[in-house]
């Protein structure tokens, strides 16, 4: 029988039976496993980390988009960083605000390779209009003048070691070029690793760095079965400042039902129960 | 290297490295293990099922017995069935209104070995003048005459099979007795298994069973990290009919308040949050 | 990471790290994987079992050959049943007197696969004149008439289940048909499972059935690495009767010379070692 | 379910079910495990490492006692480096000739665990008049003046990292000490880490070692199904020095008989047959 192991801290780890192996290889910038689970359906991996599963992408990529549209007040541009899956844009364009979705992501050959396989993630947002994908460098398309977004979505890896290319995403040099590009009351979210009380490093260190950046910082979680863990997001922006999480899930579900936003997988009451955090985390959380 | 291996779902399992078997063997009523794990302290083990583990237990114990306690109007006489690590009882004992504890465990060993290995999980309950420890068989204690309950607690192992003596638990005929000893506006909750897509079997079917003999039940989930699975309960009874989540929640954070009930691992906000769930979970809930 | 993960016998598994499933998928007679071990090269699965690996295939195939042939006063016609890795054909054509070997494989499209991912295990059988190669079921070909084999090498899967198709395989018919097939003197040769205190039943099924058929029957061993166990074989003939181990072991190390055939893996003396098992292993062949 | 795994080399591990952890814990000098497996009884594991199994551990003790003590012309005082199970001794004493064995076990806490958790191991040997135990540091104790020994046997931990204080055991320095406890025609065995292609480095940095200090050595191997792993010895001695393993194969069967040594789990002629190795792992021998 085969299996995908990987650890979920430094001692646990997760081994899931792989049926069949779909794709399996290495384009210019990672390695990819496309595997498909009993009980998960299509999983990818990328460099050796699972990214997401067709059982419950929905419930993540939900959670990375929603809480950032939702809180800036009428978000029309919006950038996303990687999503090479195609399900954070189909997210962003539930918006009917949205005008316009950018999608950098460098790997063409990892975009093709999700069209293949998993088709239906990207539900159509590859034939929006209102969709652009650029096979670019994010550092070279940041570069570039052009209108400011409202909001950008950071679906990049997680847990770069520090002398991975990743790392540089994680970089205040990055986060000043970001903020050079993002509108006065812009709003930035970005995944943020496992949020267990054993594994606070990297979303510290995430939220850190967003703090400095963009002055404020709120983080919350979701519930995503198949990672076996509870996952962390950060959302960042000015306009978050002085704003406590009650006022925000309040803000969440106010203006999901204003703008008939419809949250399939998660439902708009979870989305705001989301910056609930139980207090074992909340208390790690720096 | 040693390792604790358990099945998460039908085809994932978690796998634990563990630095010390403090304790391994069988009473007469099941087998156990205590196990020590670098990320989660000391985990313990009952026929197979990690329980709870130190690092997070209280997670766990005050979801198990928060929510029946403050959903009751004026709770007095509660009743544990189970609970031999003391922790349940540890958490009914916040409860200032509470002016008697009992907990009905009929593994005598068990509870002595807990007292020896994890004595601070009872954080002080069996020296609680409310308290009282009744080794005996669940039945037989509740086909006595007396007082009826308020409060009920099930901390049940999970998963029987159906011809596993625990089955019993999950029957009719223990309802209706559990229900002889319940007062009209009683309250029973239940710990009823992963609430995951995946594993949703053993949450219906508790679910299915006291609704039908306690007439109205509501489901909710607390995040555990270390069982590395969203965890299901269940709170029935007669009172909670025609109750929507939202009132349930804004009912449990309200008497939270008002009665100064602490909860340090989970806090009142997140403890309200629990009734509200995703909805791809929520849909499968029957 | 990838995992290839099967059971060495009752309580212990071997877990082999997979760095590429090269293929996977199901032909019209069983599932097959070609996975690459890190450390052993090339494995073949069929069925969830692991049949060979690159790094010491020559071990296991010249095993399984070799011994028939040499015990065989003058092998010219061989039958090799199964063996579509082509290896089999590559170590009896080996043999300067054999001047026919037909290879009897139910399964092409499984020696196409072989053939296009593992081509160099054939070692140029399928182009020696000698080499005949029949996609058709044994019993069929067995049960035409033509000129009988004067060895038949058994390179067929492990451990059937009483009710799987492969258990036809070690049934009376199955033999009996065979030997009509076979000359007076003629020798068969079939690996018989891992020969471990702990997993001696079939080993000692296949045995008793060779016995029955065949009159005599010499059990051997052959130390496989990439299969974590000793792994057994039984050579099966009337004019084994009455032969000591010592005998067979002296005639092995005799013709092996005077034939000049070369064994790079294994070399002539350790194969005439392979009859000498510890006393802990040789006590449970029944 | 508990289990105890363990790499077996740089990409596949076994892992093995454990029912039971009879022991755990830390003396002065090493960790120690007493485990029970289902399929192989106790197992013994020192700093992480399996030693030995009740169900196979007369095939690694035999092998590694009776090569040494027959090619020896009169084997009289025997010395034991470690070997606090009691077994290496216990296969001593099988030979009439010996008058004295010395075991030099520094941890006198793991020799009575042993006494405690596998008396039978020992069979009686801690009784034999010629048996004598010193709980002292090896170093010390050849550093004695003292008459010299006919056999060294050499009962370490295997895998010493560079930096670990077993790798003294491997060191020029050692080795000087150790002959000069050592008479003329004097040899000394040693276990030499498993013998498979893809983990040769520990058998040839011993071997080597060895070869310059005493002269000759011969490396010979044993199967142990429950290592997974064919399992490598070095005898070292000048003795040896230009002798064929046919001759040596012919010594040891020959003198076996002589002596009428018994080798209940082995057997004189597989123990012979322990100096044939096969090519492909022959060839990897420097």
């Amino acid at each position: 029988m085969l299996y995908y192991s990987q650890k979920a801290n430094a001692s646990d780890s997760v081994t899931r039976e792989i049926e069949t192996v779909m794709a399996q290889g290495q384009t210019d910038y990672q390695s990819y496993m496309f595997l498909h689970s009993p009980v998960n359906g299509v999983c990818i991996a990328l460099d050796g980390d699972i990214q997401s599963c067709a059982a419950d992408e929905a419930l993540y990529h939900e959670a990375l988009v929603h809480p950032a549209l939702l809180l800036h007040p009428d978000p029309k541009r919006v950038l996303i960083m990687g999503g090479g899956e195609g399900a954070t844009s189909r997210e962003v364009l539930r918006h009917s605000s949205v005008e316009q979705v950018v999608m950098v992501d460098i790997d063409r050959e990892f975009v093709e390779l999700c069209n293949r396989h998993i088709p239906e993630w990207s539900g159509g947002a590859y034939t929006d209009p209102r969709h652009e994908t650029r096979y670019e460098d994010i550092h070279a398309f940041l570069a570039e003048d052009g209108p400011r977004f409202d909001v950008v979505i950071g679906d990049l890896v997680d847990f770069p070691d520090d002398d991975s290319p990743a790392a540089a995403f994680y970089s205040p040099e990055f986060y000043a070029q970001l903020k050079s590009r993002l509108s006065a009351d812009g709003l930035l979210a970005t995944q943020a690793g496992p949020l267990t009380p054993a594994t606070m490093t990297h979303h510290n260190r995430v939220r850190a760095g967003l703090r400095e950046s963009f002055g404020a910082v709120q983080s919350y979680a979701a519930i995503v079965p198949s990672f076996y863990s509870l996952w962390g997001f950060v959302v960042a922006g000015r306009s978050l400042d002085g704003q406590a999480p009650g006022a925000i899930r309040e803000q969440l579900a106010r203006r999901g039902k204003e703008r008939g936003v419809q949250l399939p997988a998660t439902g708009l009451d979870a989305l705001a129960g989301q910056f609930q955090l139980p207090e074992l985390i909340a208390r790690k959380i720096l």
